[in-house]
This record gives C-alpha cells, structure tokens and sequence, in this order.
C-alpha cells in the first residue's frame, strides 16, 4: 500500500483476549506481507498501568503463544516498533488525555478505533473520542459483537455511536464473512454463468448451514448464560452466511449494492408464529458427555451458570425466504456447543436428477452438492456423479475442489487479516449494516420471546453429540437429513 | 465374464491394418484384464494362405510392434492360443469351408464377424456366410466404416447385409464414440442435475467439435481421393460427436432410446440450401508446407491423387440444430489433415455472465467453458473464474478436471477395447443404427452436391496450419472465433 498519509488503528480492549489472540497476529502477518503502510501504528489501550515498553513486552508473549511456528524474532522486532500503548478507562473521560497525547503527533492522519470491549462500553468511547476532539471526519470505527441482547439494546448502541460517527464510518464486524470460502462463493457465484441459473429453487433442495463448536463455554459461562446460541451465533453469523447464499446478484461489489441484497433476504425471512416455534425451532442444552475422548461436564455444572439456566447451547432452525427464487426451499441452520465435530459449513443440496437413464434408481444420496466449508479446512467442494473408467457405463461420487488452492499455492488471509485490510481501505462490503442488524434481530426476537413464553426448558443433549434428536427430527420430516461427513 | 458359452469372433480383414494395429492389440488388452471369456477364440480370416501358426506368428510380429510396452511374452502365450486362421477369399463362396470347418468344432457357440474389409465385400461376405449356414439367429456382424459413399450406396449396403442379419444383430462401428471422455459426457450430462438446466441454448454460446490430424494421407492416398474429409470424418464421427452433446436426455441408456435421441438430432439438422453451402461451408485441401519442423508435400504431390484432384482434405461448417432446446445456436464442426495439432475436442462455449459485478467487464473471454478433449490426451476439463486467494475480489481462469483420471487411477480402456466388449455383450447403445446413418447422409449430401455445383477449387491451406483462413472467418462473422489451446 503506497501512501503517504499515517495511520493510527487503535484498539480499545487492546490487552484482552481478541486483541492477543486473533488481532495482533492478524496484523503482524500483514505486516510481514508488506501489506500494512510503512506509516500504520497500533495503539493498545486498556485500563492496565502499561507503557509501550510493556505493551511490546506483553504482546510479544502473547504472539509467541498464538503465532506459533509463525513467529519470528526478526519479523516481530520491526512489527513491535509499530505498536504503542495509552492507558485508558473507557468511563472516565479524562484519562483519555494519554490517546490524545499518542495521537497529536498526526494530527492529519487516519484514524480507525477497533472496539473490541464490552458492548456497553461503546457508547461511553465514542462519546469521550469526540470529547478529547480524536475523531475526524474520515475516521473509522470497528465494532465488534456482540451489539445488543435484542432489537432495542442493539438500537440503543447503534443510536450512540451513531452520534459521533456516521454509517459510512462504522464497520461491525462479522468475521464469517472475512472467510476465504465465503468470499469463493461470491466469486463463485457472479463470476461464472454457469452456477447462477441453478441457484434457485427449481434446482436447489435444501441449504444446510451448521457452525458446530467442540467446546463448552469455558472461562466465559458467566457472558454466554445471559447470551446464549442464539444471540451468540445465528442473529448475526449464521443468518451472514445465509444473506451470502441467498441474496439476488448485486449490480456491483460495491458496499451498499451487496448490503442492499443481503437486507431484502432478511426482509424476506418468513416470520416465525408461535406455532413455527414448536415445529420449526429446536433449543438444546448440553448434559455431561465425553469430548475428544475425555469426560466433559453438562452446561448446568459449568462455572458462572445458573443453577436453573435456561439458556440454549444449541439451536437449530428450518428458516424460509419468501421470495420468488427461494419460496418452498429450506434453510435448515444449526449452532451449537459442545458438538461432536468442530464444523463450519455450508452446503446447497440440489435437487436429484429428475430420472436416472442409467438403471439406478435417482436417489438423493447421489444428488449434487456445493459444500462451502471454513472449519476445520477451508474449502469449496462441488459433489458429482462421474463414470468410472472401464468398460461399463457406472457412475461413481466424486468431489470436486471448487477454491483451487493447489492452482494457486498462495497464503491464504486469515479472516481478520481480510477484514482488517478492507477497514483500512475503507471497503465496508464484508461489514454489516445498522439496517441489515436491525433486521436479523427483528427475525429472531419472536423466536426467543416464543421459547420464553412456553416455559419449557431447552431439550437436553450429550456433549460430543450433535445435538437434540429434535434436530434430525426437524429434517426428517421434510425427508431430509444433516450433512455429517467430515 | 462367467459364461459357459463359446464366443468365436471371426474377423475379415484379419491380416489388414485395422486388425493389426487396434483389433488385436485391444483383444489382448481385454485378455490380460481378465476380461475376455475363457471360451472366446479369435479366428482371422484373409485371402493369405496361412495356417493357425502362421497367423500366430504374423500377429506376434506386428503385436510387438503395436503394443509396445504392454507387449509381455508369457500373456501374449496364453492370448495366442485364442487364435487362428482361416483363409477366405470374400468373393470365393467355395472358400468359406475352411472357416465352416474352423466354426463347427462349437456349432452352439455365439458368433461375432468383424468386417474388416473395403464396403464393397461386405454383401458377399454376408452371402457367403449365410450359404454356409454359418449365421445363427443371435450372431452379429461389425461393420467398420466407409459405409457406402453417399446415401444410395449406403442403402444398398445397408440393403445387402440386412438380407442375412436383422438390424438388432449389426453393429455399426464409429470409434468415437467408444472413446472415454464421450462416456464421461454421458454421465456428466445425464447422472447429474446440475449440467442439464445448462445445456442449452440460454446458457450455450455456441459447441465446436474439431478433429484435426497432422498426417497427410499417407499411403492411403488412392483411397482418400475417392473420398475427401466430409465423406470421411464429418459424416460419421464428427455428427456422432455433435449427437451426442445436443442429444435429449433418453428415458433409459438402452440402445434404442440413446439411438432414437440421437436420430431426432440428425434429422432437426437444418438443411443447408445452395445459399447456405457458401457462407456456413469452407473447404480446403493442403499445399506443400512444414509439419512437425519438416517440410511436407501438398496433397496433389502425394502419390495416389489425382493432378487435378478436388477432393477437399479440410471441411469447416456452422451446423445449426432447429430444436427448442438449440435453436440459434451454432454449432462449429471442423476436421483436416496436415494441420498443426493432432486434436480431437468438443468445446462447450456458454455464454459470458450478463452483467460483471466486479468491475472487469464480462468478456467472453472469460466465459466459462467444458471442453471435452480425446486427443492429444483424454480429458474433461471445465473452465470456471474463481477468486485469487488474498486481500482482495480478484478473479482468475482456472481449470477444472472433470474426468477425474486421478481419482479413480484405473487403466483407460480404449475406445476398440470398450466397443469390443460392447459387441460381444450384445450392447448397440454406441453402434450407428441404420436410420442415423442414412439421416446423416441425407444432411451431408446437399453439402456435396453444392461444393461441385460451383466448380471451384477447395480452398488452399498450407500444411502445418489450421486450415484456410475462410475457416476462421466462419466465426469471426459471428464474432466468435475457434478454440485453439493446447
């Protein structure tokens, strides 16, 4: 990147766990690509009585632990000359004087405030960035989730931040769609004619969308009790990953063109009744089980959870889009912690051949697929039918790699390193919009309100497994199952 | 193949070059993959006086040669067993008791007669062999081509051996169509949902089908002059090839359904008028030039051909197919000698996308394509645009194989392998029926008759080149041009 003009990306929450483990590495890699300006500084802040000396020295131990085989010494010595720290209370305004100090020494430069704090402190830094008089007209501010528990709290922090920055300027983040596979469906999609007239729903069975955690809650039970699978992961993520799938080609790749198309499919969502709650909704919540070969315990046993809690650790949906491309097809999503596998995946199930020529009966187990897949590899496969070779007409399953990674044997950009990037570049295609937030809440406000208001506790299921035999339920009546292949 | 059967597969012609170069070699193939029955013999006929030894020796010598590395001493034992001889002359009736004698040791046995003669004995052949009581009501008859030289010469061929062999029992051979990547087609068309919708004309830009050689005529001069490139390629295997991708989906893979598909293709051709002859037909004949670095005679220096010869060694053509599904689209056959490949491909052209969302204009060159390749090597390959990993929506040409050689790591069978099997399973799916033949004439004729009416010359091309440039100019009118990538 040739520029002349600085940078200064400062990250609030800079000491914390998303700044250690996926920020910092994340620009530490651009920076050994040559991708960071010569010019861009990092600034930490956090309330933690550090100096730059104390910073380097912290993350540079951190970095050591995420980096991996990645890191190295030399490299790092001249990332760590970019970094700088100010001690900063996000609720006391005047200790923002440090940041300003850091900050007064461009005063022309381009700013970007990477939030990565408590949502209920967003507010509170805007309000005191504009007070110290740090924000420009072209600075730039990056929010990371969770933002709101519903509609309203998510409104209330858009309002506020909306004050001091304008839409143009607020990047939410959603790191899904920083994913190589996710951008690979894009291209995908509108770069060749040939995938476009299928993507419909004369050809397409059903969409599976799963995002599957081995793991429980962890050091955060006392965070994920108040949130749950839900809020945590398919308000924003999965309903993202859907908005990719589903959405009408853009007139362009421009941020409004593909955030237009993404808000009409979340306008389209059908809305749930509460009769859709029971029969279209499963909430789950893990009991003790085995993982990775080891004995794990249930939700209710994990530290910072309520004895009583009802919150979901897994949900799976059967959403619909009414529109005139994907009426009558299924979005089956499905999140969940502690599941057997760590999955994350997408995969359109076309239709089955109308009628097999070949002697075999059609049979949606040789159906075609696309499986867009971002864990545990990433990858975009495409599943046929081929002859085998020899001397009879017999058809075999095969799989085809759709992301060519061996055609281009280049490094591919963790999701952060992309979105990081496209921030710095002011490319706002990948982030999400106030209206495209606002309209995901409002699909899955009745759901949950639907779960509260029938009083039942979420269906219980073994850790390791995948999940409530409610799930297979809500495919099996459809005459459908969840892809499970890894 | 358990059978208790016994197969005696007779071939006429069975010293000549067919037999020698393919028949033999695949036989042997067949044999040491276990493929042929125990019970099955090979009895070459010719006018040769020979005896089983002499011809196991004759085969042995042009074995080695033929085959190469796959020649292995201990297999060729055990396949020359099967072997033996009787010597025929085709026009001798009398001379057909050796082969009775041969035939009677197993009188119950399945009878396959391979002709491998010049069209002209094949009626006497068939007498012959009738008198002698040696059809059985389930034997066949391989016919190899030219079958007759235009429509009447074909009928009474066609006419002749149909008095000793009813059409379920003849098996008319175009080798093209036992070549892997066409069986690939097949199943990639039919076994999958996603290639259908395509295929056709909202989707298909235009298909060329080119068959080049870099041989002259070689020693088959005397032969060729009598018949030229339409007669010889075009009429058989090039509107076999164009059947097979423009064909309906038949109801099964049987014979007669594939069969009834291809001859509504053959006769939905559009005629070509008198008009047509000269703006949609090019066709040349080759002066001297270079191939392969070597300086080559022109086709009226090579011995065997006529001073003044007219006989055209280059046909280019822009077939139409009046159909719902192709209307509109033209479909490009080309077929030369002395051109500057060897290439054998079907080139499936779809349409550019029909409006780029990322920023590059949409460009046919960038339009996806299937190309379906039997010589130099045997391929299917599609040509898809997808994301250059990195920071930013960048997209490339990649290549996708879609015969999957490398998955299935099975020796190819050739095309005389799988159609030899064919015969002697009693399979006609990929045998020219009578009916497709004659609607292929009819349609090649009018070409012909058109070309002498103007009385002028083929065009010149210079040996080593892709034809005349009147070749190119054929698509460039449509603003188009060939596919020229090895």
């Amino acid at each position: 990147m040739a520029t002349t003009r600085t940078l200064d990306l400062v990250i609030f929450g800079g000491t914390g766990d998303l700044a250690m483990r996926k920020l910092l590495p994340a620009l530490y890699h651009l920076h050994c690509d040559g991708l960071l300006s010569p010019q861009a500084r990092i600034i930490g802040t956090a309330r933690d009585a550090l100096d730059d000396e104390g910073y380097r020295s912290l993350a540079r131990q951190q970095a050591e632990r995420f980096l991996g085989r990645d890191f190295r010494g030399e490299d790092w010595q001249t990332f760590a000359a970019r970094l700088a720290y100010a001690p900063v209370d996000a609720l006391q305004g005047d200790s923002f004087a440090a940041l300003a100090e850091q900050l007064a020494a461009r005063p022309d430069g381009q700013r970007v405030f990477y939030l990565s704090t408590a949502p209920g402190l967003f507010s509170a830094i805007s309000r005191h960035l504009e007070a110290a008089g740090l924000i420009g007209s072209d600075s730039r501010v990056v929010l990371e989730k969770p933002l709101g528990h519903d509609l309203a709290s998510s409104r209330q922090i858009n309002d506020e931040v909306g004050q001091y920055f304008g839409e143009e300027q607020i990047y939410r983040i959603d790191h899904y769609l920083g994913k190589e596979p996710v951008q690979n469906l894009l291209a995908l999609r509108f770069g060749n004619a040939l995938f476009e007239p299928l993507w419909r729903r004369e050809w397409v069975r059903d969409v599976q969308i799963t995002v599957a955690e081995q793991v429980g809650v962890e050091a955060r039970g006392d965070f994920y009790d108040r949130v749950g699978a839900m809020r945590d992961m398919v308000q924003n993520h999965l309903l993202q990953l859907l908005c990719i799938v589903a959405m009408e080609p853009p007139a362009s790749i421009n941020p409004d063109a593909v955030r237009d198309e993404k808000l009409k499919i979340l306008r389209a969502l059908r809305p749930f009744t509460a009769g859709d709650v029971a029969t279209r909704s499963v909430r789950g919540q893990y009991r003790a089980g085995a993982s990775g070969g080891q004995p794990v315990a249930g939700y209710l046993e994990e530290s910072g959870i309520a004895a009583d809690s009802r919150t979901e650790t897994f949900v799976a949906l059967k959403a619909e889009i009414n529109t005139w491309r994907w009426a009558g097809v299924p979005f089956f999503l499905r999140t969940g912690k502690r599941m057997q596998d760590k999955v994350a995946e997408i995969v359109i199930n076309f239709r089955s051949v109308p009628h097999s020529i070949f002697g075999i009966p059609a049979s949606p187990l040789h159906a075609n697929r696309m499986v867009i897949r971002m864990q545990p590899e990433e990858t975009v496969d495409l599943h046929l039918l081929a002859k085998q070779p020899g001397d009879v007409m017999q058809l075999q399953p095969v799989r085809l790699n759709l992301d060519f990674a061996e055609a281009f044997r280049s490094r591919r950009l963790e999701a952060y390193e992309r979105l990081l990037m496209d921030v710095m570049r002011g490319n706002l295609t990948l982030f999400v919009r106030r209206d495209e937030q606002e309209a995901a809440w409002r699909w899955v406000e009745p759901i949950l309100a639907g779960w509260d208001a029938t009083g039942e506790r979420p269906k219980p299921y073994t850790a390791g497994t995948w999940g409530p035999a409610a799930s297979s339920a809500l495919l099996s009546r459809d005459g459908l199952s969840w892809h499970e292949e890894i």
